[in-house]
């Protein structure tokens, strides 16, 4: 039993609003109560989680990361984008081997620790590696190995891929943390076939199929050039829009697109400081979410953004779409909350599972320190996450009803020993440091 | 003598680009070496300050910010501009008092000490009680009691204002670290006769005139309606469009109106970030560049933004420029890292002397810890502190050669002093929080 205490409680089951004096006790992975402290059932020999009179929230979902490319983090930014993939991420993408991509993933991992995310989806190369390293967390994902045409440094031609995707399904269908995914690039990158054969696979397997779709508006007049449709309407025509396609991005679907991908219970991964820093344009969430679409907030990965802080993307969620609605009101902080919490366990598919605390649900804990000069005074504790607080304010994490963070320590990550392996791979990968 | 050492070093006086192994040695209040370890001056019997490996760069200015509305972080947000306003801010304002402004201040100046901002520039009620925070401080500022035509809860009617103003403007003739300036608050709460004896004590005493101008769109109609100009033409009209004044916002100048700027010497302050919350609209950063206009970056108050964080601003401004211009190349980070430390010196009338490490510039310098998981890889330093670090990561702060934060610790400020008295004065204006 594990009983976290002392703190104001946001559960994010319904309107998010705050316990003054709030308690989460779990037993095992699952969480048996969430409520005012005067109404929890007796929690003798538990073991303590002291909020010291902070914030305790469901962790934060990252619903769309490529986890490793902490290995490329601020290797070349600024760029047009075609520029930037070919000549920079793309050549070093090429050397990368499953080594970088496990130490790169366990930075990235312990990042997210020490930042209150507790889950995320992944795509990415050498996904066993991947895998590895996030078991080895503590943390829960989703993760997949990007299928595409051309030949991976992963798994070479795409048959192998495939296999490679197999096998990584069936290596998690019953992990308690861990599921695997059908991940696909995008349309531009992936045939008919592969297409097709994904979205069996995924349909078969019972798992999501996931893709980067009308992420710019190049790829939209791209794709449409190869396949004489739309990306969304190609998908359609493929029958992959369904309740386990998750699109990340999404910035240029029409209207239209939009209503019909929620009328099919699709899920979007929205990513809006990669979509500032590439310049790809601003999803339109506000009227993805008044269409009733499920909307998961994500920080894609450290070469288009340049970390994996969720609690930057949710300031740059809410400010952006307020500038680009014109509209003050537009994604308030309580509506911002819910998308890297409640609403990102949707996305995740994995409604009232992950990001909100109640009876039954997984215990995917965080807490928040307060006492803070910059969040006082605290008239609204929904209004400071959003806007005021910061991954350094995160002072204890659980997953899965184990404590991965307490007082700002690490207790599954050598911190040290991932640095000093990481920093190998990434000097192995690029030839080190510019300077 | 004051010797920090064993870092990285950025001087921004030139292009943005890092030395491996810089110290900065500072004697009195100004620095007498900015460069390579190998080419610096004996400095025996000098106080060291340890970078252990960090960055050592200038301090960020902040060149626009309400510092005492701290008092009101949080307390209302996602609202249209003037319900925000007229039921929230201004209501709140009225039961003002210096003892409020003052802890206000302190806590502001507490977090942009922590945050690595070595100067600022405030505008706000009670600015007596400003300057007296700022003294004990240690921070530079230029400050101002805000005018306008309607009573203030500082000096009642207006007259009693160009008094205030008048005394500050004196006090601080001769303060090293301090500045008084003529501060309007906006054309369409200020009277033609306001401005223009605004603009005469500004010019005879030699300070700075700072007013918000062109923040909005309806700021525009409403000055269009009232003066029968836009804002920026009445500001010509009254002859103060020279290098003395300080624009803030400046999101709805046309291209016409930047060029005069720039050719009349005119600054301007640049507030993404509370320009995006409160959907003011985007400054056209790239355009105001282009055309030569000194900016300098800031955060505006608590209220719109909600912190006194310039590295989250940083990387707000990069990412709102790229995608409001559909350009990724738009506001590269050396760029950026400009508009908060060499050009920000500019936009505060201090070129050369702030924003900038060399022999002959004042010691304001900060230093980044850079072992950090999210800093890593280190490939490009200018990129990380615009687009990774965060203030959090600010180990060291030195202003005015006196060292304020060593190692994460304050010097000149009690913490606890400051947010027990801070949160009197907030409970006291507000009733307290709102759970």
């Amino acid at each position: 039993m594990l009983l976290i205490q002392n703190g104001m409680l946001i559960t994010m089951d319904g309107p998010a609003q705050a316990i003054a004096d709030g308690v989460v006790l779990a037993d095992g992975p699952r969480i048996v109560y969430a409520g005012p402290r005067q109404d929890a059932p007796p929690a003798q020999g538990a073991q303590v989680l002291d909020a010291k009179g902070g914030l305790i929230m469901p962790g934060l979902i990252n619903c769309h990361a490529h986890t490793a490319m902490t290995l490329v983090r601020g290797l070349a930014d600024d760029l047009p984008l075609a520029q930037w993939l070919n000549e920079h991420i793309f050549p070093v993408e090429a050397k990368l081997d499953g080594q970088a991509v496990h130490w790169g993933t366990m930075l990235g991992c312990l990042e997210m620790i020490r930042g209150g995310v507790t889950c995320f989806n992944d795509m990415y190369l050498f996904a066993h590696d991947v895998g590895r390293a996030v078991e080895r967390s503590g943390l829960r994902a989703v993760i997949g190995e990007v299928l595409y045409d051309f030949p991976s440094p992963c798994y070479g031609p795409l048959e192998n891929g495939f296999k490679v995707c197999a096998e990584l399904i069936e290596r998690y269908k019953d992990h308690p943390r861990l599921k695997g995914a059908v991940v696909t690039h995008a349309l531009y990158t992936c045939s008919r076939p592969l297409m097709e054969r994904a979205g069996r696979l995924a349909a078969d397997a019972g798992v999501d199929l996931v893709i980067h779709l009308a992420e710019t508006a190049v790829e939209n007049e791209l794709v449409l050039e190869k396949w004489g449709q739309r990306p969304y309407e190609v998908m359609e025509d493929l029958g992959l829009c369904g309740p386990n396609l998750l699109i990340d991005h999404a910035v240029h679907l029409s209207d239209a697109e939009i209503r019909r991908a929620a009328a099919a219970g699709v899920r979007v991964a929205h990513c809006p400081e990669s979509n500032m820093k590439l310049a790809s344009g601003v999803m339109p969430l506000r009227r993805m979410l008044a269409a009733g679409l499920t909307v998961g907030l994500a920080t894609d990965g450290c070469a288009s953004n340049n970390n994996l802080d969720m609690f930057e993307e949710m300031d740059s969620c809410a400010k952006l779409c307020k500038v680009s609605t014109m509209d003050p009101t537009a994604a308030p902080a309580a509506q911002v909350l819910a998308l890297a919490t409640s609403q990102a366990g949707a996305a995740m598919g994995m409604a009232g599972q992950i990001g909100v605390l109640k009876a039954g649900a997984l215990a995917d804990v965080i807490v928040i320190d307060t006492d803070q000069p910059h969040l006082t005074p605290m008239y609204n504790p929904v209004s400071h996450l959003v806007y005021a607080a910061r991954a350094a304010d995160v002072m204890h994490t659980v997953c899965h009803g184990q404590v991965l963070m307490q007082d700002r320590q690490l207790t599954t990550i050598d911190q040290d020993e991932v640095l000093r392996n990481f920093r190998r791979c990434a000097d192995a990968l690029t030839g080190g440091k510019l300077l």
